[in-house]
């Protein structure tokens, strides 16, 4: 994967990478979706892409837009061959050894296409572009420190917003980059002495698996290791916990639809001096944008007025600038809906300080982030809404101290139906990638507004008091 | 000079700086080139600047193009208030404390107008755009480690390059700027120790002037200090001494036309291990083209072929990308000429070895560089051939301790007259900048080619071999 975010852009086409975890129908309708011409799969996932693949064909019996397939060894050494339509390697090794890279026409040409929330009925597939890109791999570089001959540990899934950027930021600092296939908080540690890391990204889940991490499997670090977290505003106590452990921090937000970092939470030199509990309630805000993005601005989307910068008025955070995505593939409604007034419109509701700082008050109405994945709980309340014995049902982020968020459903039966909450989750999983699927399932009337529509706050606060469904010090693969 | 760098764009305006050391006749030919409207004046060189007005004025009574002049005090509070159109600090109290940013209608729209060789009969203004200046500042950041929150000393001045674009790039980093009115070996130790100094920019003649400066104007560094050096090859010797000291030295190169710094001397790693001289000879080469630039060559200026990377072949060092000049302003003849097949040709000479790095074998023939500043041998010429006892001149560079260069001119004077050197100097010195007048006037028969050219570089083996005429250690104004 990291060296296809160079070749596929080399060879004048479009890069899509798919979540890992992704299952066979929805790799099947991200194909079909993207019109993939050619489909690089590695080959532990192997099974899944052929089922992907099978899917297709047998929805568009003799299409010709069934993508190639090309299957990749993976790094344990495998045999890659089986009965594959082409080798990555071998591929290579007959291609010639000179090639004239094909530039893009204009710097506005996509390069990389993003789904942000697999959905098998409507993908939303960002699209990035050249100038974008290349502006938004400097913006991070400068806002995280990337200082030159990096050593970057790898725990951000690369497939992620174009791994943040770093594939070719990392690249562009004459980096070494670090990959693991999976991670627990004994391979970090592990890692970071080994091959003595300078920079690692992870979002809060990695960094409360770090600070949770058992005595026997630490390691000292080498020298200071900074660590890009964002996807979900850290909570001060796991920020201070790094921070004893020598890990520099640096809190970036964004979204798949600013190219991932678009702001960051820069550090003022005389926070140093304060209580860490205080410098961590600091560093859990944000944040100014990147040298690359325009303008962030918290707004009243009604009037498309600056809130006031009195801690307390909340407004949308809004984006725009050079590093705000082309637009969403294929989707010319959703890319208007969210581009009112000329602004990104991130759906993240926040408020500004008298000193510029923004600080999140509440995520996205309908996104639960879970493992710095982003849940649409509109489409897993679709899939419960499909279960026979079901009348209403609403999904919220339930807080957790391993995955940040997991996904909580309260639900109506219909009138003498009966189901369990085992159940629920059960044909959710079957309909959905697991991390999709609701972890804890309530049975009980929905409160409503007085025009009909579900007061979801009223079933935050009580996932809210629910408290963790996980408990801290879990390993896990992300 | 540095809140102009600022204001003047966010007015919509362009800004042009002068050379400080600029006389009356070229200030007065520059204004009338540049068609400046607002004339700003820091009140020590006042007199220059009502003189350059007045001459204006007289060659064009009655003009509206005599811009009107705004005085600014300098920082050692003296009144700058005699009978000045306007008060730079004055303006500034009296505006109103809100306004609106005049944004660039177009990217490539003009930010900066600077000026590389004075001539009062053909100035060359080369055109920055707003487009390339950003980038050039975030490619200098990034090629020169401007790590946050730097601490820059300033001793490149800030009318050069537009600093290297250093005003915009120490602001995008949070940085502190020591500002010097001049400066000696003993001030440079000086405010590095005072103020933490972690940068500095610095030509081949700062660097000299630091490694011999005596015992006595030394202080101990505070930490590494980082010297961004160019404008000519830094001798080894000193490079390896400046090491020594605790400095670490980034060799950069480029021209006023490609924004000022383009390229650097990429360090290796595994060059740190080598004897200290082999460093050097490492350090003084060149380099690559910073992540801005898109693409840097040399090449046969004939078929524009890259000359093979064997260190032997000589070609033209040749730029093209995002940082390279608009263009000369109101010169379409000037601009086509060096811009031959989409490529900058710089008229450096070089080489290029197998490992990639560019090694400059001269400088553009007719340009000496004295002090970091461009002096153009043919315009000096020209005054020289203006003495009615003069027949032939020809001007080259003598090496020089600490200048780096100086004009040295080879005079052959009419049959029967007389001139002495002083003589020719003074003349010079009446018409031009001091520091473009030659500082040695050898009288002889200049060497020809067959097809009567001047063979120059035989001018220029005599006055490398008359060695330096500044002995080192002096310390003086830049």
């Amino acid at each position: 994967m990291y060296e296809l975010h160079f070749a596929v852009p080399m060879a004048g086409a479009v890069l899509c990478t798919f979540n890992t975890r992704h299952d066979a129908p929805m790799v099947s309708a991200l194909l079909k979706h993207s019109g993939a011409k050619v489909f690089l799969v590695e080959s532990s996932l192997l099974d899944v892409g052929r089922a992907a693949l099978k899917r297709l064909a047998d929805s568009e019996p003799g299409a010709a837009s069934i993508p190639v397939l090309v299957t990749i060894s993976d790094d344990a050494g495998q045999d890659s061959g089986r009965a594959a339509d082409y080798d990555y390697e071998g591929l290579i090794k007959s291609a010639p050894s000179e090639f004239d890279i094909r530039w893009p026409a204009d710097e506005l040409d996509p390069i990389t296409l993003n789904y942000t929330s697999g959905t098998t009925s409507r993908p939303k597939g960002v699209v990035y572009n050249h100038r974008g890109a290349y502006l938004n791999t400097i913006g991070t570089v400068l806002a995280y420190d990337i200082t030159p001959m990096p050593t970057y540990l790898w725990t951000v899934p690369m497939f992620h917003c174009n791994g943040w950027h770093l594939p070719w930021g990392v690249a562009m600092q004459g980096g070494t980059n670090v990959c693991l296939r999976h991670f627990t908080a004994a391979l970090i540690f592990y890692s970071i002495a080994r091959h003595g890391v300078t920079h690692m990204g992870g979002a809060p889940t990695v960094l409360n698996m770090i600070v949770n991490a058992p005595a026997a499997d630490r390691r000292p670090l080498p020298g200071t290791v900074r660590v890009m977290t964002g996807g979900a505003p850290p909570p001060p106590r796991v920020l201070a916990e790094m921070e004893e452990l020598g890990f520099a921090v640096y809190h970036i937000y964004g979204l798949t639809e600013t190219y991932g970092p678009a702001t960051v939470c820069t550090w003022m030199p005389e926070w140093d001096a304060l209580p860490a509990e205080e410098r961590a309630r600091l560093k859990a805000r944000q944040g100014f944008q990147h040298v690359a993005m325009e303008e962030v601005d918290v707004k009243d989307p009604t009037t498309m007025e600056s809130v006031p910068r009195d801690g307390e008025a909340v407004g949308e955070v809004m984006f725009r600038g050079n590093t705000v995505m082309s637009g969403y593939y294929k989707d010319i409604t959703a890319t208007k809906e969210s581009m009112g007034g000329g602004w990104l419109h991130t759906g993240d509701l926040a408020v500004r300080h008298p000193d510029g700082y923004i600080q999140l008050k509440d995520r996205a109405k309908d996104i639960i982030i879970s493992g710095g994945e982003n849940i649409s709980s509109i489409e897993v309340e679709s899939v419960i809404f499909s279960h026979p014995a079901v009348l209403e049902a609403a999904v919220v982020a339930r807080p957790d101290d391993h995955w940040g968020e997991t996904p909580c459903a309260f639900v109506k039966l219909k009138d003498g139906a009966i189901a369990t909450e085992a159940e629920i989750i059960g044909f959710c999983r079957e309909r959905l990638p697991h991390y999709m699927a609701p972890k804890t399932v309530v049975f009980e009337d929905l409160p409503k507004t007085s025009t009909g529509k579900t007061q979801k706050f009223v079933l935050r606060e009580k996932a809210r008091a629910m408290g963790s469904l996980t408990k801290t010090g879990n390993s896990s693969k992300l």
